[in-house]
């Protein structure tokens, strides 16, 4: 004996959502149809619509239901400084410490030949393209601190062709707040090898 | 600076599965968007299909489609000995005992008079009724061994107006295979008042 077929039927199809499995998607179904069928409902409605109607910024390739996202039309941001991150994530990420003011462009992913993703799936080529036009005075490399990430920084360094154009990388170094003890040896490596000089007559 | 509306509006209408917080709402909506909208578009489907077609079964009240579910029209069990219990993923956990061989009641909750949960919720007219009917033999409540499900079950003893009628609780005890050392102090206080002869003679 098992569930009713559409029960069984929703419990599999719960369980594309990550970090949910066998158990965690019956507890959903049970608990969806047994207390909050509204919610359900209107959980199946959004599903729907995003995915009919989220495509990516054609400027800088975020999840946005709009040609042109909110961000990359704002007007009062600095078009002239450009932030290249792997997801929407880690841009909703930077725009949280406040302290950003320029525009972002969003690889969607990192350079990964075992999984088949490569330039092309990343939106380089229109990177590029859109370094070539002028407007950019910096670009700042923003990728994850893996190996992946630092991968596809590199990647992306060697494929600029402007060599006056100013690229950064996030700076790797010790969390604020952490302690050294419990820091990782490739993190305080790298925190030592980016020092940053206390007195400027010294530097 | 957030997500685009619709994105926003997936991420909040996710909140409502169990276990699901913002930042596994937020991981949710974004990988079904990036990687998997066929995935995202059937659960949608299931979603709606099951809200609209799952109801009660009009015999043992666990979710089916159909009126009377396949296990409930099953003539090979026996209808004389019904096992009560609070949800339909108890029945599941029954029926996966391999041991059980009657049919089932589901309530669907515990009396909580906080939560404004009595009688009425849980079917206990029906299953008065059903008692009534002289088919059952043996009434097996096994609703969970919580305060609630304790104070449901002696709740629905007090209402049997038949006397004669076996009514069984399920036995509490030490798990098998757990050890004495880690069992809580009810749970052996119940094993050693519940004690079972091992000879027939003195028992």
């Amino acid at each position: 004996m098992s569930f009713s077929p559409l029960l069984q039927q929703l419990i599999q199809a719960l369980r594309c959502l990550p970090g949910v499995g066998p158990k965690s998607a019956q507890r959903m179904a049970l608990h969806l149809l047994e207390r909050d069928r509204q919610a359900a409902l209107s959980l199946a409605q959004s599903l729907q619509e995003a995915c009919e109607r989220v495509g990516q910024c054609q400027s800088c390739r975020t999840l946005s239901e709009e040609p042109i996202c909110a961000l990359c039309a704002d007007e009062q941001r600095d078009h002239s400084l450009l932030c290249v991150l792997e997801s929407p994530v880690d841009m909703l990420a930077v725009e949280q410490t406040g302290g950003y003011q320029g525009v972002y462009f969003v690889l969607g992913g990192h350079l990964s030949p075992i999984d088949g993703i490569g330039p092309e799936d990343l939106g380089i080529r229109q990177l590029l393209q859109r370094l070539q036009q002028g407007e950019i005075r910096e670009l700042i490399l923003a990728t994850n601190p893996t190996v992946e990430g630092e991968a596809t920084a590199h990647y992306i360094l060697e494929q600029i062709e402007d060599p006056h154009l100013k690229v950064s990388r996030i700076a790797h170094g010790v969390p604020v707040g952490g302690e050294l003890e419990f820091v990782d040896g490739g993190t305080l490596a790298h925190a030592l090898a980016g020092r940053r000089s206390l007195r400027k007559e010294i530097s």
